[in-house]
């Protein structure tokens, strides 16, 4: 089924309007290009029967595939449904399971009303996905040769949805199996991971492997096609094995999402624990790692200290020990890391102070920040100059980049300077 | 002009592929949508010549402007430029001017190589837009009755230079000036705004109004059109401030972005600092505000105690109050924000205690948050109830809104709980 090209269309005025982002394209195009679909246009059309029909007649003419997101519920009156019936000659018809289920849920829920019911109409043959995550429940059929999976517009159904039952869906479409690994890297760039492994890379054709750049961090993705996953797995392992082994300890996870997602089972595991002093990332360390359902387990807390002042209140620095090292320094960075640390009781203590921009202090340039870990007795620091064009932004989530790669190293007997 | 339908193309596999968002679409759609210019179309295609002049012609067919992000530095070989120029038959040609630039830019940096000069070939005749945000022009031009516009990619790049260029060069088309404010709204939701205005709006056409929802407030656009930008402001004020009287104390600023963008200057006016305790937010509320540049001179810093041992080691919280209460209690969330403000020195102190999922402690219903301010002589609570349903993200970030606005209405006299 590889060859098979696909084009993603988003139904929905407020996407055109600008008043929200087309995250759903992104994350089922990511999706695909995990099962090795391509992915080969991306369209966004309003809430409009004409404009709609249209743009699934061009789909039609270039894609074997069409995904639509969006234009599913009642309030569009279920726009999308109509069409992609009317362009490939289907029949809406009732979906009795779906009826069902959507009378138990008015039952319980009062703001429901009977044209609700529109959401049970569905394409006549078509597999329906009954949507956990919401009520608008998505579809898939096979037409005139094209594929046609249709999911509702709000990301936190869509994706799930997707995730659930397109990806299935799709895959059972063929008798190969692809999987794909995420071999995640930070320290080295994307572009030197490129010329690493560039030869190599133009010379395979399955598995594949392919590197690709994060805002703060990059990653080499591998595929392999088979006639079994297990296949694909046994085609991959010397792969990743030779890249793991030339990359070395820049790779900090398998298919993971961030470093401190590889933290946080590392901690787990040996059951320690980590508290954080903040000055210009301003608590931006502790809201990633909480961002993580269960990070209390490991995670104590810590303190945002923005000014000197609280440096001393909060954590009790020397406020002249501050004036003389300067705010942005090494010592203070040590101090930071060790005082959160005693403070908490942590295993780990980390400390951050810099200059994330725009203005700087006169006397660092903008990007340089100290960050350090303490743990029973020891102490490491880092000395980054991020680069005074980077955004404030980057800097800040740099700079929690390199405090979870140092948790991560120290975790696992690693160089952490 | 109005009328004038919009399509943005954006180029890039990258895109296709999942690894970036098209934040430039959503961003340019929004600038637009603020000129009262309708985007009828996104779309996106890869880095490929034919399938791009493909897309061009679609466009052609049904927009009056073609508007283009992506595919213009030396990496893709202009990719943009040469297919958009030989969709309108038109020969790039070298820009002295950018030559001259570059070649600068290259006398100070080294990685440059001579093919960069490729980014100084531009379609004849057209209008150059010098990037001063990155090394690659934007430009437009006017051809068959189109108008084209050409922008990088990234969108630090981007979104800056089509809002220093591209908005004007599109109102200079037309001897009419649109100008739009957004009122925002928190505490209301867009469907009460809806409802309250619903009569007026459909009876409205110049100005317009119109609400729309974002993750965790509203806001409800006002746009007028007019011979001069005074002239529009003018229609648009006894609307502004009818809304602003009908909607209350609801309304929290005019064009800002979010309720801690509206209290920085309140603060700053007042010479007022603050500081915060967080539980269940993790240390967003502080990373929101400290993505503010210049944060510092109003915001001293907190702590996040997300353990109970945290509150009590960090804040000094009683751990036998603690236990009677429960870590998620009013009396935990006063304790926090008068302990913070003590500690701190700071005029103002917030503390935060609650659930944010997506497990419970077996007492409260996730979603269940305790905000609390503590002032001299003064403390407010609210006790919020944000839904079962909602996801860890929306409930740590709304958490932080009812903060931002107990601080906002204090320090606009208006009542906090």
């Amino acid at each position: 089924m590889r060859p098979y090209n696909t084009e993603i269309i988003s139904v929905g005025t407020e996407l055109l309007l600008g008043h929200i982002t087309n995250t759903d394209a992104r994350d089922i195009s990511e999706m695909l290009s995990r099962i090795g679909i391509n992915v080969k246009y991306h369209t966004v059309v309003g809430d409009n029967p004409e404009r709609l029909l249209a743009c699934v007649e061009t789909a039609k003419s270039r894609a074997d595939i069409i995904i639509t997101t969006g234009g599913l519920g009642p309030t569009c009156d279920d726009l999308t449904k109509q069409i992609l019936a009317q362009a490939f000659g289907l029949q809406l018809v009732r979906n009795e399971d779906e009826v069902r289920w959507l009378y138990d849920y008015i039952s319980n829920k009062k703001n429901f009303t009977p044209n609700n019911f529109s959401q049970a109409m569905l394409p006549e043959g078509c597999t329906v996905f009954h949507n956990r995550w919401g009520t608008a429940p998505g579809c898939a059929f096979t037409a005139e040769g094209k594929t046609v999976i249709m999911m509702p517009g709000p990301p936190v159904e869509c994706v799930p949805m997707f995730r659930a039952y397109g990806v299935p869906y799709l895959r059972s479409l063929s008798d190969e199996e692809i999987v794909s690994h995420a071999v995640r890297i930070f320290g080295i760039g994307e572009s030197a991971v490129d010329d690493m492994f560039a030869d190599e890379m133009n010379a395979m054709t399955n598995p594949t492997m392919a590197p690709y750049a994060k805002e703060c961090d990059c990653l080499l993705q591998v595929t392999a096609k088979a006639r079994s996953a297990e296949e694909a797995e046994a085609m991959m392992a010397p792969v990743i094995e030779h890249v793991r082994e030339r990359l070395g300890d820049y790779v900090y996870g398998m298919d993971v999402e961030c470093l401190e997602e590889a933290v946080f089972p590392l901690l787990k595991k040996r059951g320690l624990t980590f508290s954080t002093a903040e000055s210009c990332t301003g608590g931006e360390i502790a809201k990633r790692f909480t961002d993580i359902p269960g990070a209390s387990s490991v995670f104590l807390g810590g303190a945002v200290v923005y000014t000197n002042e609280a440096k001393a209140k909060i954590l009790g620095l020397d406020p002249h020990m501050i004036e003389e090292k300067g705010a942005v320094s090494r010592e203070v960075a040590l101090a930071l890391a060790e005082h959160v640390r005693n403070l908490t009781g942590a295993d780990i203590g980390i400390g951050v102070t810099g200059l994330a921009g725009p203005d700087g202090d006169g006397v660092h340039e903008v990007g340089t920040v100290f960050v350090s870990m303490a743990v029973e007795g020891h102490t490491f620091v880092r000395n980054l100059h991020l680069g005074t064009t980077r955004t404030r932004s980057f800097i800040r989530r740099m700079s929690g980049n390199h405090a979870y790669d140092m948790m991560r190293r120290w975790l696992t007997g690693l160089q952490v300077e």
